[in-house]
């Protein structure tokens, strides 16, 4: 019997502010099936495929840990600006309003490594563009992304180009 | 032939302030070995003896969220103030300067739930003090602790009197 993950996202009227409607992903992840359920699906056709997978801070990294145990490879967080410790690449990118700043450790992804990008949310697509770019920018190649949300008003999709893009619930 | 989880662990000097030494866990998370070995000590012993696993923002929940799915049961988060969508219970603890808060969804617990705490770093245990305190507000027992790393001059399990801890890597 088939598992529908849309069931364990909670709307969340209004939040973070007036007018938006939160996708809050803490019931699926509280449901051991359907967490499991994510994992499966997104490791899907990927096993050998890959070499490293990222997360992106903080909700990214509680989905990307389980996939890269289970494609058994090593697990790359991609953080907010200065919360790494040692020595980074940095990239900026507009928000709606303002501007934000990613970072990965210099020495986390090796030329020619196939990388996977793992969030919970594909919105605008800007923190995941910026996520390839880090990584592309240390050498390695970004092979796909892997969203557990898609939002299809905001176009994410066509922030990131050519990149394969897999996401399992759609707004 | 064992695996050496302190091998897998940098030290920064002077991060983030001066005179303090950072231990860098993202080494670890890159060598699927090891990441796989400290979810199978994490989880040992615990089969059919815990409800949930809560993993403390950010770091925590790169090692929570595959010790939840490992056992079979549900990923609780606790965040940072501000971060969860729905209705929250709070909690403050002193740092060394400051304060720090941290928060837990009201209806991610339920009365008499069995709850594991895991992070990556026990160092004076306000955090993880903090987090049993919310999980018991809600009606949860914490049953034991694990982290990966402990400070052990810090003297964090005194803070958290007679949980049963289990850290991997001391200092």
């Amino acid at each position: 019997m088939s598992i529908s993950l849309a069931e364990g996202i909670r709307d969340i009227p209004d939040h973070p502010s007036a007018g938006i409607m939160f996708r809050d992903i803490t019931p699926l992840l509280a449901d051991p099936e359907m967490f499991e359920e994510v994992i499966t699906q997104f490791v899907a056709g990927l096993e050998g495929e890959v070499d490293l997978v990222t997360g992106i801070e903080a909700r990214g990294f509680i989905l990307a840990a389980p996939v890269a145990l289970a494609l058994g490879v090593g697990f790359v967080p991609i953080r907010k600006a200065g919360k790494l410790p040692y020595e980074t690449e940095s990239k900026s990118y507009q928000l709606e309003y303002g501007e934000a700043t990613i970072e990965v450790h210099k020495d986390a992804v090796k030329a020619g490594q196939r990388v996977l990008l793992v969030d919970d949310v594909l919105a605008t697509g800007g923190t995941a563009r910026a996520g390839r770019e880090l990584v592309e920018g240390l050498g390695g190649k970004v092979i796909g992304a892997r969203f557990l949300i898609e939002l299809e008003a905001l176009e994410g999709r066509k922030a990131l180009g050519d990149l394969p893009v897999t996401s399992l619930v759609t707004y």
